[in-house]
């Protein structure tokens, strides 16, 4: 038998790289011992000197002493964001070395071209770290589930945004004292768009439909809503209809029509997505012999991440000694559709703000009716007859097309002082 | 690249291998295209001449014909029980074939004979399929989780006894009922005694242990205790403290001391297993980066275990392909002792049946305290003074022994009417 050594230079040692690399080492031995595979990280690189300075050893000037260096055999890409890891990773790949990254904006945007190079090449592309920290979503969809056809996941897969809705839920506070929550406790960034925003969920939404569907389809194609106009409100009448409002990464495949969006969710209390608190993920996969299944865990912080990278590290490992070159495909069995927003059809919960004076709920409800939406539900409380008052509805499933059509109507009519309230339910049962 | 073809042989075509013959020859094209392998099923055993009829394109008369069949790359065992199929698997192996199977029963009893021999003649053992049904909590453990340190599992692995439960809390029925639903259902074999005695939950979290911690107690070692005595009163007091009643798997490791036990168990309503009902499985871990993590999914029926089953054979496909053979050890760090059940500590559920007299109380808290076991909570509820009447006791941590003990000691005074039960508490927090 050859001498089984795998060689790693590392990209990046800020929170996930400082992580990797303390706990590739710490664990070397015991990785050996199970998998008879040698892992040496050789080369560290960091365009920041004193996070730089912890790794002597390993520290390199210059990421092109890694991508250059012929005994390196996987480049672990950990300094995020899009265009140096794009050109590192190319290169890296161009000089055959295998790649692992936890970086799900460039795989977003670029996944299908690095891929498409690295089989060319004839490397390997490990990403678990990328989507929902320590849980292995990605290898449970590539691997465990490939029999499977796959027809829907939902993800809270952005574990800022959830500590934010927790926190407002249980202390009853308001969007911007949630994100400052988030702030003091290290886990939302200075700049902290790409998450409220819902964007960061939306990358990682595309990614998990990539692998499963076979089609990577571009943010700038789908519908991204962040929970920055979710109010304490909401979360009270959602609560008391029985419902969590939770920041989901959706996808869902019937016949050749693939329909992903991000958005804030109502969700039944009863479902186990509803009970996903603080910085936790959690992604249900629904598929045609697997039933409902439910994979829940740390989304955030340097040691869940760290995880993923080494069990990618291992697995590229082996597949590297193994030789053969195994051939990595998402395919979709035929062409694929993306639905256009304004054609999905939902539950709706609607919080209109209008003068309490008779005959506005029938305004309300002519405009809905009209429109073809059936409510299911009316929450009208009793307030002060000179003030506007919240009013809730629940509806039927409806379509986006027509809700959009009949709140700007809604909006119009000079009882509706604020502009109406829309979140979108989801309603699976477990 | 040379012509990628496995040819698989199947012993036992019943409800799984059934699912597993439909589900793998309908899916043999995606799978071929996303991984350029074709899968071929080849002969097909089964006893019963009446399962074999379907299958006439592949039926062969003889188990031999398959292990002795050259073309045969992979033979999966879905027969269930411990002689044939030891004996085929153990044949199978010395004929250089890989083995796929969900037999828990098997791999709890044999399974490191069968690996040491596996490795001997340098082939692969698949059982995703034999824990947890479509839940690929196998691999997560064997590959995801690598990078860890495991330090605890919780499983609810058996859908029989989770369905019973269930039934139990949401229709106030006792057990002889839920078992009776369970039956009418088709969810409880006409012997129910291996899932209701709790030794098929024995028998998987052994193999949870075995794989995640390197070694494999016997079953003759472990404290293994089913639902039968399980009665509503329990589930109604312990709904009222906020608790739910399941019978857990559990696997705990602390320095080199493993726990492993089965029993019914009172967990918090906020725990996400406390949440699982009917037939669904879930699998809960522990580790050192990954933090707390939950999986769940379909633990039972063909299609799910059958998902398992395929996702088996893929990874062995490519593993056979890649030529190159990659040892699998499940090893510890350093010897392990299993810790004895007298020595477990944990927090007690006790429903004593005492006559409603002054100075009762009293005589039992003497001694649980003369044994060192401190209250926690208290539930006795005037009834009738002529009658015996239910007492719950909620304790702090307290030594199995001096539980054991004390309520011996109890049970004997005269005001104690019928032998008290215990039920253990597991409170880990999400």
């Amino acid at each position: 038998m050859n001498k089984k050594i795998v060689n790693i230079g590392v990209l990046g040692c800020g929170t996930v790289g400082s992580s990797f690399i303390n706990n590739l080492i710490s664990k070397q031995k015991i990785i050996k011992k199970t998998t008879g595979i040698e892992l040496n990280i050789l080369k560290v690189f960091d365009k920041d000197k004193y996070k730089l300075e912890r790794y002597k050893n390993f520290a390199v000037k210059n990421p092109e002493e890694i991508i250059n260096d012929e005994n390196i055999d996987i480049v672990v890409e950990l300094i995020g964001g899009i265009d140096y890891a794009y050109e590192f990773i190319m290169k890296s790949i161009e000089k055959r070395k295998s790649i692992v990254t936890a970086n799900k904006y460039l795989l977003s945007k670029y996944g299908e071209e690095i891929f498409k190079k690295a089989k060319e090449k004839k490397v390997y592309i490990g990403f678990e770290g990328s989507v929902a920290g320590a849980i292995p979503v990605i290898k449970v969809l590539k691997e465990s589930f490939m029999g499977n056809k796959i027809t829907k996941i939902l993800g809270i897969l952005n574990g800022t945004t959830n500590f934010i809705l927790s926190e407002m839920f249980y202390k009853g506070i308001n969007f911007k004292e949630g994100l400052g929550m988030a702030k003091k406790f290290g886990y939302a960034e200075a700049n902290p768009h790409l998450d409220i925003s819902g964007y960061d969920t939306a990358h990682k939404i595309l990614v998990l439909s990539w692998i499963t569907w076979g089609h990577l389809f571009s943010v700038e194609k789908i519908s991204v809503e962040g929970i920055d106009k979710i109010e304490p409100i909401d979360i009270n009448f959602a609560s008391e209809l029985g419902y969590r409002i939770k920041l989901l990464g959706i996808g869902k495949k019937e016949n050749n029509q693939i329909e992903i969006r991000v958005h804030p969710v109502l969700l039944p209390r009863t479902h186990l997505l509803s009970l996903v608190e603080g910085v936790n993920n959690a992604v249900y996969i629904e598929g045609d012999l697997i039933g409902k299944s439910l994979f829940y865990g740390e989304g955030a912080g340097g040691n869940a991440a760290s995880s993923s990278v080494i069990s990618d590290v291992i697995d590229i490992s082996k597949k590297i000694i193994s030789k053969e070159y195994i051939e990595e495909n998402f395919l979709s069995e035929k062409k694929l559709n993306l639905k256009p927003f304004d054609e999905i059809e939902t539950k709706y919960y609607f919080r209109f703000t209008a003068i309490d004076k008779p005959g506005v709920l029938a305004k309300i409800s002519k405009i809905l009716g009209d429109n073809n939406i059936s409510i299911l539900s009316v929450i009208q409380k009793q307030d002060n007859p000179q003030k506007a008052v919240p009013i809730i509805m629940l509806t039927h499933k409806a379509k986006e097309k027509n809700v959009k059509k009949a709140i700007s109507l809604i909006d119009k009519l000079d009882v509706i002082k604020n502009p109406t309230i829309i979140i979108r339910l989801e309603e699976e049962l477990m």
